[in-house]
C-alpha cells in the first residue's frame, strides 16, 4: 500500500495531533516505508510504550494504518505506514469556520503576523503602520491559495500513473491557473504588490 | 547549527547526485538531527560502509557537514547534519542552459510531459492532439516559476527570527507577486486555461 498523495484534515481534533513534533516526525518517517513502534523509539531517541501511545492515537485518527504484523516467539511487532504523503490541515479550519478550530485559526493569524513582520529578510522594509494591513493582505493570500489548493487536490480521481514531481507540477499550475480567475485573488496580489513596493520593472 | 532553509544547486555534477534515493533520504534525515553511518545504516537498511561512502560524496558536494566526532575506545564515530532544509535544483540546470545539465533537462521535460498526459485525473480530459502544445506551456510555467522563486530566494539576508511556517508563506507569496508583473507569466496562464477550458465561472 503505497500512501496517497494528499489527505485533507478537516476534523479540528486531528488537526490539533500535528502540534506534536514526535507525531510530525511519525507521520513523517512512515511515508517511506513501514516501521514497528521499536523501530521508531530508536530513531527518534524516545521510549517504546511513548512512542506506542502516539501510533494508537495516529491510527484511531486515520492518519496511519497497520501493513503487518510480525510474530517473534511471544512478542508481536506491528507494522504500520501513513496514509499520504502530505496531510493538509484544511482552510476551514485555519480560518476558524469549524466549531473547536478557533486554536488553529489563532495560530494562523500568528504565522501570517510572523510573515508580514519578516519582510525584511527579502529586502523590503516595511514601516510599522502597514503592517497589520500587510498581515490583512496576507491572511487573505493564504486563505484564498488553501482554498483553492484544497479544491484542485479534491477534484483528483485516481492517480496511478502519475509520477511524483509531474503530481506536484500539476496540483500548482491548476492552482494557479484556477486563481488566476478569481478577481479577489488578483486584487489581494496588486495591493500587496503596491504595500511593499513591488512595481512593473522588477521581475 | 540549524541547516538554512534553502540551497539552490547550480552545479550539475552535484545535481546529478539527487538521482539516487539512498542519498536523498540521507538529506532527508540530517535535515532535523545530526546523525552518524551507524545510525543512518541501521534506519535505512543498508551496509554502514555504503552509507559511509554516500556521506563523503554529500561532504565534498557541500550539501553536509560535519558537526562532531564521538571517540568510542578506538572507534571514531562522525555526526553529520544537513546544510539546508531544501535543495533546490537551479533552473539553469533543469532547462539545459549550463554545460553538463543535458541529461536534468530532459527529465524535467519528461516530467512536464508526464504532467500534461495526465491532466484527466483532475477531471480534464484533453484531445491527444492538444497534448505536445500543453507540455510546452507547462515547461514553460515550471521555468518561470522556478526562475522567480530562486529570485525571492537570493534576495534573502538573514533568517533567524522568523518561523519555518511564516518563511514559507512568504516565500510563495513574494513568487506569486513577482509573477503577477511579469506579461509572460500571466499569457502562459491565460493560455493553459484557454487550452483545457478553466473558463470565469469556475472557483
Amino acid at each position: 500500500m503505497e500512501p496517497k498523495p494528499f489527505m485533507i484534515i478537516k476534523d479540528p481534533e486531528v488537526a490539533k495531533l500535528f502540534a506534536d513534533k514526535t507525531r510530525v516526525e511519525i507521520l513523517h518517517n512512515l511515508r517511506r516505508r513501514e516501521m514497528t513502534a521499536c523501530q521508531l523509539a530508536k530513531m527518534l531517541g524516545r521510549n517504546v510504550s511513548s512512542i506506542s501511545h502516539h501510533l494508537s492515537v495516529l491510527e484511531r485518527a486515520g492518519l496511519i494504518k497497520q501493513t503487518r504484523t510480525l510474530v517473534k516467539g511471544n512478542l508481536v511487532e506491528r507494522y504500520y505506514r501513513a496514509l499520504a504523503w502530505r496531510f493538509i490541515i484544511s482552510y476551514t479550519l485555519s480560518e476558524g469556520l469549524i466549531p473547536g478550530s478557533e486554536d488553529i485559526s489563532r495560530w494562523n493569524k500568528e504565522i501570517c503576523r510572523n510573515a508580514a513582520e519578516n519582510l525584511g529578510i527579502f529586502g523590503f522594509e516595511v514601516s510599522k503602520d502597514k503592517i497589520d494591513r500587510i498581515q490583512r493582505l496576507i491572511e487573505r493570500y493564504s486563505m484564498l491559495r488553501n482554498r483553492t489548493f484544497e479544491h484542485v487536490i479534491s477534484r483528483q480521481k485516481r492517480s496511478a500513473e502519475i509520477r511524483k514531481p509531474a503530481m506536484s507540477l500539476l496540483v500548482s499550475l491548476l492552482t494557479n491557473a484556477f486563481l488566476y480567475r478569481n478577481s479577489e485573488y488578483l486584487r489581494v496580489i496588486r495591493e500587496f504588490c503596491e504595500e511593499i513596493g513591488i512595481d512593473e520593472k522588477d521581475d
